[in-house]
């Protein structure tokens, strides 16, 4: 009955916080993306962290510190014997002392330690992630732990800060970011391989209760239908969202719990239009990054930090020559924001890849007949063909989901293509050494077409009959896209597997944790 | 093979950046919220929207036309006979003509059209939110229509607003956003009430294949277990993600599909600092409403028409008196900004609901033994009694998860507390009108404590094991919170119901969509 109110405490500092308060605002006269310091700031800081690394002199040691808030440590010394006591790698510490200004190599501030308390201590020997570079099938396996490598932890906050540039960016253009369910009845593409829920472990025994909902409920596929409903009204919705696929793929692009960051843009009736406001998107975020912008500093720091992990190397000077670090690892993002992608039709791919495959029989494959899809490999071939993003537009119908809008007959052609079938307004835009990130259409928006699609593709049309509402009552043309985010962070982090950029992933036969 | 490279197009302009463009910057003299516009703008322009209203006269129709991007709908003015052909209620259309200055009251401008195009009828007697005001239960039905009504619109942006202001928030605090695990092996509260997945839908069948996962995977029902290894290196940690739990509850507070918001903060040793870092989110997210900051203004503009739909009044100056409608609609967010949020154990929160009951028998009820929860009635009682939020902590063991950190002996009970069973370090935040709205703890961090507590409860060591390597190795005092998207939705717009809030609602029996 005594209750207290006390004045608000706001959180403390971390070592983001610490080291950019520590930044001087003079202009840098610097060359490298280095900040210069404040020299010799003396007041006393609190310092939290976790022990990245230890040299120990006699009378003094050299302890990297790391609380994960940046890709930077703060370099702690400690003088007199036996000060260092516990604080091995991994362990966690408060560390109280001053903030000066370091005549060593590598920082430019260093913590002078007065006072250093264990926290959490660590045994070494037993600590799974104690060596700089384990196999990333080993941090896969010990994945709650694979966050204190200096990859993940970047990797964790280059994700995080993509995201946010992406919603930034969808914000300043009157998208409203829209929850769309995980749980549903539909099963958006049709493809069958769903995980299905029930409401306890054994559904088909005899004592069972009634079931907890009156149908079969999956986990979703894709948020685009339902996303399709809210665009009816918003005009602009998206929504970074997980997604679910039962598939076997065991490839370094595919999960079976991913997210998907899928968008649908209303009074859009021309495919062009809505390839330009996807490559907008693209290369707003690559051009943060790539001019500093909004999260862009943050994000190059990160990026370098995954390269040397993934080179296996402390400094990248030492490999690419020094003051190329930084060029090198971003040398893929230029790619995308130095020219307008490209944009080509399937029936047009398919007749550069029979002229490549004509030139380098023994390097390149046939091209597939006209009615096939296109393989990763030659996915990539063309984007490295034309050296950057590459659309590829108008895909045939056969290939493609029933809600796609057919090309317009007052879409003029290439004779060849009028005469082996009919496409759809959709596109996949494909990336150098990666293939697909990026796949979206025009949508049927006529009711009566819709309606013939659905049912000349057998599907049951009493089941979607709140997706021809959408057309029955004031409908507009319409387009959208889904962009695998998973792969996108692959592609920005260039880590290469979708596994190690997720927290905790899921494929066949994992589901660890 | 003849690729086509194109100059980027922009989006068009919607309906908000339209009027917000028109907008001048000069101060306004007015002291309500809407700002003054610049007079007799001329120039030609495009909209795309919804016809909202009709009013047809012999030679001029007015139309209220809504894009969604904004609650405020522009007023169309046809003039000549036969003009408004096909522009009912409900249909899309694409109006070109010049924005002018509105001689007519509820708007600054209106658009005088020259050229109308319908583009989706609709059929005014089929459609079925044609009406101003429809029974919620009828509207949920219809949920994807339903973000066609002013309310359901305004609820969706209210909701991408409030996340946004969360999310950066926490971003000013330098914590990293983490997609956890929607599929897990873990059942962190234990509580059994969990979907359990399966790849196909008849998973007993005897020629079934080998199941997707070796062993039986769930639907998680709280990021928490999965947020602290990443906390563990990062410090700071928060998602906005689904949980799901398989509750049969039928209240307006509970769905099977939710959105929580959970944060993790790690060198956090300390009750009153955790409540200190949820009290100054809270008041920064609600205090950006009342001060106009951030997306401030846009979010008090759909609040007003949330409550102008809430109280079926086109005007809510009608019936609170001129000038009074925002102070109205933003009495229960000052409740929370105006002063400290009271701090109160539950041992002392019982003691006071006792004497609340002895001065009020017959209206309030007894309150719970020590060692039983508090009802969602008396929660409501506690913050109507303080006026406002309050945090009630310390709660008996018995009534929390196993991963809370027992109340150190050094804290100083009251006597009573002491005696009657040992308590943890946690808190419940109550609302005025709403009972709970988030809740959190301080975790257990110290190895051999909670390696005896999961022994103790009977629950398998072995499914813990990385749970207990978070505390094995560098161990850090850490504490954390959860709150209710839906709820916290619920609560800012006054809605009452989760249901109406999220786009597409589940619940028992309910998964239409």
């Amino acid at each position: 009955m005594r209750p207290t109110q006390r004045r608000l405490s706001s959180l403390p500092p971390t070592i983001r916080s610490l080291l950019s308060s520590r930044r001087s605002t003079l202009p840098s006269i610097s060359s490298t993306t280095h900040l210069e310091t404040t020299p010799c700031v003396n007041e006393p800081v609190e310092v939290n962290g976790w022990i990245k690394s230890v040299r120990a002199h006699k009378n003094v040691a050299f302890l990297e510190v790391s609380d994960g808030t940046t890709g930077e440590n703060v370099q702690a010394v400690l003088k007199g014997k036996n000060k260092a006591e516990g604080l091995s790698i991994g362990a966690s510490a408060k560390l109280r002392g001053r903030l000066e200004q370091s005549r060593g190599r590598g920082q430019d501030v260093e913590l002078v330690v007065e006072d250093a308390q264990v926290l959490g201590t660590c045994d070494a020997e037993a600590y799974p992630i104690q060596k700089k570079s384990l196999p990333a099938s080993v941090l896969r396996d010990n994945a709650h732990l694979r966050f204190r490598t200096s990859q993940t932890a970047a990797v964790m906050r280059i994700r995080d800060a993509l995201a946010r540039d992406w919603h930034d960016w969808f914000e300043s253009h009157d998208f409203v970011h829209v929850h769309t369910p995980i749980l549903t009845g539909s099963d958006c593409e049709g493809a069958g391989e769903v995980f299905t829920i029930v409401d306890h472990p054994a559904p088909s025994s005899p004592t069972s209760p009634q079931p907890f909902f009156p149908h079969p409920v999956h986990l979703t596929v894709s948020a685009q239908l339902h996303l399709e409903a809210p665009t009816h009204a918003l005009s602009r919705t998206y929504t970074l969202s997980p997604s679910f696929r039962a598939e076997p793929s065991l490839t370094s692009r595919h999960l079976s719990e991913f997210y998907m960051l899928e968008a649908e843009v209303a009074w859009q009736n021309d495919l062009d239009g809505l390839l330009s406001i996807v490559e907008e998107g693209v290369k707003n975020v690559v051009g943060n990054i790539l001019n500093g912008e909004k999260r862009g500093k943050r994000l190059r720091g990160d990026l370098s930090t995954v390269a040397r992990s993934l080179h296996e190397v402390d400094d990248l000077e030492s490999v690419t020559g020094r003051g190329q670090e930084v060029a090198d690892t971003l040398y893929h993002l230029r790619q995308v924001v130095d020219k307008p992608f490209t944009r080509i039709t399937y029936t047009s791919a398919l007749e550069l890849l029979s002229s490549l495959h004509a030139n380098s029989p023994s390097t390149i494959s046939p091209p597939p007949s006209w009615g096939q899809g296109i393989s990763t490999d030659h996915e990539k071939l063309l984007a490295a063909h034309f050296n950057g993003p590459v659309f590829v537009t108008r895909y045939p119908k056969e290939l493609k989901p029933f809600y796609m809008l057919p090309t317009p007959s007052t879409i003029k052609n290439e004779k060849t293509e009028a005469s082996r079938g009919p496409t759809v307004e959709c596109f996949d835009l494909l990336f150098p050494h990666w293939g697909e990130m990026a796949g979206g259409s025009l949508r049927e928006h006529r009711l009566t077409e819709l309606t013939h699609v659905i049912e000349e593709m057998g599907m049951k049309k009493e089941e979607y009959g709140w997706y021809l509402d959408l057309r029955k009552y004031g409908s507009v043309p319409h387009g959208g896209w889904g962009m695998g985010w998973d792969r996108w962070v692959g592609w920005v982090t260039g880590m290469g597997n979708v596994r190690d950029v997720v927290p905790y992933a899921r494929w066949k036969g994992h589901c660890k944790y």
